[in-house]
Parts: C-alpha cells; structure tokens; sequence
C-alpha cells in the first residue's frame, strides 16, 4: 500500500510529520511505501538527520505550502504546486491508495473532493471523528465538510459512520442519533425532519432517532448524525471546554494546596489518556473514491503515526467497497436535488 | 411590580418553585407582588404548610399543566387553561410585568410570544443564557426560540444582547462575537455571511467577527450570537460535557484512593459554585414586550428566587426601553424579508 503524507502540514510541520511517519515504519508491512510530499530539499534535510529503515521512503516535490488560515479554494488556484494540491493529484493518478494531511482542513477537503471524485452512490464526503466516551468511541459526521446539508446527505453521513463504527471500531450493531434540539420528532428545523423520515425508512439502519447535545457523551449512540455547521460547532467546543475545564480545576487546586495538584496531576493524565483522540489519528473525509484522514492542526508525531495506521486499517478492511455495497442496497433515494 | 411565576414548570414543581419564591421575598420591596399560577387547591395546600410574608402572595387558578414532553404549540392550543397559557394572558392584560416558568420551553416561547407581542423593532425573540467562563459572563443568545434564524434576527439578538450584558451584568462595552466554523471572514454559512456584514455595519456595536465553539470559554468575547438550532446545541453539549468529565475524574479518583477523592470534593465545590448558572436564574426571552424568564426545568429553589431578581432587575432597569431606543436608531434594516 503506498501513503502519502504531506509534509508541511499542520502547526508542527514538518518535525512532528516525519517523526511521525518515522514511528509507523516499525508498524507497517514490508511493501508498504511510505510518500512524503513537499518542498524537496527542506525535507531531505530534515530526514537525513533522522535514522530509520528509509528505503520505504520516496518524497515527491510540492514547493508550495497553503497556510492553515488560507481561503481554501482560493489557495488551491493560486498554489496547484502546494502540498495538499500535489497529494490530491497522486490519488486522482492512482499513484498513492491514501492520503494523510494535518494542513489546512477547507483546502484538504476541497482537493480531495475534487481530485478524488465521490463513491458511487455519495452525494457529498462529510469528514467522521471519533470522540473517546465513558461509554466508548462515538463517531460524530459531519464536522464541517459540508454547510449546506440536504437530508440525503445527512442519511449517507449515517450509512457511512455506521458502516466506519462497525467495521473499523468493531461495534456491532451501531446506534444512529440524529443532532436535533429535543428528542422528541416534531423537534428539529425542516433539514432534520426531512432527514428523520429518510433514516427510519431505512430498516437496516439502527437509527434512534434524534438526540440532543447533552446526550453525546451519555451513551446515547455510537454514531451521531450532524450538519456540517453543527458538528463544527460541536467538535471546537469540547476542545475548547475540555482544555477550560481542567484549567479551572488545576487554578483552583493550587489555591487549595500545591501538594493535593500534584497528586492530581497523574488523574488528569490518566483522563486525557484514556479519552485521547489523537489515539485515532484524525477524521477519516468518508465519501471520497479512497482514503483520506485529515488530521488535527495541532497534530503531534503520535497522531501522524496513528493517522497512517488507521489509513492503512480503512483501506484494507475496503471500508468504501462496503459502503458502496451498502448504498447501492437501499431504497432510500434522493427526493431533494 | 407584580411578578408573576408557574407554579407547575419544571421537574421540582410545585415544591421548589414555592420554595424559591417565599426565598425571594426578604429580597423584594414592600410594594412587590408575586402571583403564583396553578391549581388553586394545590398550591394553597403547599403554600398553607409554609411561614413566610404571605400577604404579598397572590394565587391565579390554572387547572391544567403542560408537561415537559408536550408539543409546544398543540399543547397550548389544548390546553388554554394551562399555567403557562394563563400567565402569558396576565402579561397580555398588564396584570403581571413580569412572567417566570421553568416548564416545556418551546410552549413558553410560543406562549410569550404570541401574548405578549414583539418589541417596537423586535422582528424575533431569542432566548440569552448566561454562561458563567473564567473571564467573566458570556451572554449567548438565541439558545433555541429561533431555528429558522435570519441576519436580521441575528443582528437584533447581538443588538439585544449587548444591551443586557452592559445595563445587568455591568460590561461596558461587551465585544460581539458571531458563531461560526472558522474566525476568519470567509468561513460560515450564508446566514452567517450576509449578519457579519449588517454586524459590521453598524459602527456603535462592538463585534469581533466570527467566533468558533472552542472561543466561547476562552474570553473571545462577551456577547456570542448564535442561531437556535447552533445555540441549543451549545448549551446542551456543554451541560452535558461538563456532567461527564466531572463524573470521569470522580471515577478516576475513586480508583485511586477514595481518600483522594475526599480532597477533591470541595475543589469540585468550589467550581461549581463560581460557574453556577442557577445564580442567573434562567434565561431572559429579549424581545417581547415585557419581562419574560425561562428557567431551567432541573430548577431549585434557588434559581427560581435568582430568576425573581433578575426579572426585577431586568424590569427597573428598563432594558426594554433601552433596546428599543438603540433600535430605533440603527441604520441596519431588514433585506431579507
């Protein structure tokens, strides 16, 4: 399997990214390749310094760089030479089988959907997190591919994260929640309505209906159907909160005493080890025709690792051969477009 | 000023509600009324077993009750004798210049609205909680009256929030953020997109643009706008979120030593006690023409004396008129409807 990785993307670029890369070489298969993709020589350096089982490695050049605060389509025209530009084209050539970016989110998306083409039977690639629960993995999509959802889109979202939870997490028969403001059906504005009577035609589906933002984290559902406007929302403020929350609890410990902090301190990092996102390694954009993980832009080596061995996990297990199989099954059909 | 409270909103109705109002009372001027609204029988044989300054109590009979679960508008058309139909006639007839419920909120809303009429350039209410960040209190508004939310509405609910935030909660010149995907000015839905540019074309408002999920605890702003359907959200999540990361580091303590456990509890205390949005008392529905408080359904006695304060506050202060003038002055007019 070859993987492509762009080498300058995301805040830690490219140090993280190549130890990254470095770190999963131990855990790939012989023929694996690994592809790095960006500006040549900047990254030949960095590697020199490095030791590892190199031959694995190619580097395809890609001069440009689009920052994390670029206009995405806007950067796309004027930097066709920018990493995340060049990692699209070496899917559309069938030169990579995936591609792994923690750069600008907007661009990736836009590049790869253009590039890479939908899967037959998807209407629009949505991007899939897992959030780590008390109650384990919920898969959460979408998280902002998509602004302007249809119900259509909303239901493959849900076909798709079911068929990524329960093929990928191992959850058998995965619980479908539907975003809404109120758990009861006349609840929702008319994108959630509409998309309600699409998931509950479809029998294989295990939809249970809508859900509310307090029920994420309640075991509620394994898989949580979102616009991509929501589901934004939803993913920055748990980062957001989370982040606040524990710095709340550390400023009011050291007040208490500075010896009860330390003892909490190895709590907190059990808490964040136990519920790590970076475990899997970035967002899988589900709908694409092959495998795209778009990573964090805080991204540490750990996550690259990690996001390359999920990429590797998606295409073997032929995750979109099953979503494909899945959709071209179903009876619900596009009454919107 | 007469204030008038739903005896049999929320999940601790009656007895939490009559609690609180009889709390409230040492805090309240001579001359002010509290109308209770309910089954007379009921709340008399509540109100009988409990010593108070009882002359100041007044009881208006409502038989019937809308439970949490009810739909809004169907409820309130079946049941007219409800707590929360005949309270928002009391605001209609001026009989009450204030009306509190911690019942069904979609039927509040309704009810409200549809009685107590719009403010003078009022196009829609929106519902503003407060949320209580390390920096200070965050105004959120609308958390759900609203879900089919236009730039206008949006621009008015930052209009009226600001308001609120600097004449009760003493900011001075509170900074608007708007609820998007992404703070630069290009990122956002078409509603976001066409209200930043009203935001922005209004000089005497304070807006800092877009705001993302992960700012809103992170002292971005002191006013954040945001559409129902996104705010609902919100405020849902973060309720939920915070429940379960308290309940995991308990957890984790607990395997630790219970001892430690022991420690953390007035640290937990401690946290809840200063972001405690029972101290805001519910949220105000900005708009209507009158002083309307939705509180929480969990509501305690505490938040329903809390909300008889700051609908009292928010009556003296004449927030209302203070909308009103800033409106009446504006240049940003309605394009879109």
């Amino acid at each position: 399997m070859r993987i492509a990785i762009d080498a300058m993307g995301g805040d830690n670029a490219p140090d993280e990214i190549i130890a990254g890369m470095l770190e999963s070489i131990e855990l790939l298969a012989e023929d694996d390749e690994l592809i790095l993709v960006g500006p040549e020589e900047k990254i030949a350096e960095q590697l020199s310094s490095m030791k590892s089982r190199r031959g694995t490695i190619s580097v395809v050049h890609a001069p440009d760089i689009i920052k994390m605060d670029d206009v995405p389509i806007e950067s796309l025209r004027r930097k066709p030479k920018s990493s995340i530009a060049v990692l699209a084209k070496l899917a559309k050539r069938g030169q990579a089988d995936a591609v792994i970016s923690a750069g600008n989110t907007g661009a990736c998306v836009a590049a790869f959907q253009m590039r890479m083409r939908n899967l037959p039977g998807v209407n629009r690639p949505g991007i899939a997190v897992v959030f780590p629960t008390p109650g384990g993995p919920v898969t959460i999509c979408d998280v902002g591919a998509n602004i302007a959802c249809k119900p259509i889109h909303l239901y493959q979202y849900g076909v798709m994260a079911s068929v990524y939870s329960k093929h990928l997490l191992g959850i058998e028969n995965p619980r479908v929640g539907l975003m809404s403001i109120g758990s009861e059906d006349a609840k929702g504005n008319e994108v959630v309505k509409k998309t309600r009577e699409l998931m509950k035609s479809d029998s294989k589906l295990n939809f249970v209906g809508n859900i509310e933002g307090r029920d994420i984290f309640k075991g509620a559902c394994e898989v949580v159907i979102a616009e991509g406007f929501v589901g934004n929302v939803i993913l920055k403020l748990t980062e957001g909160l989370v982040d606040g929350l524990f710095k709340a609890i550390k400023h009011e410990l050291m007040e208490e005493k500075i010896r009860l902090a330390m003892k909490f301190k190895p709590v907190v990092k059990r808490i964040y080890k136990k519920y790590d996102y970076n475990e899997y390694g970035g967002a899988l954009l589900l709908g694409v025709n092959g495998t795209a993980v778009i990573c964090h832009g805080s991204s540490q080596s750990r996550t690259i690792k990690n996001a390359i061995l999920a990429s590797k996990r998606f295409y073997t297990e032929k995750i979109n051969d099953k979503i494909i199989e899945y959709l071209s099954g179903t009876c619900v059909r596009n009454t919107d477009e």
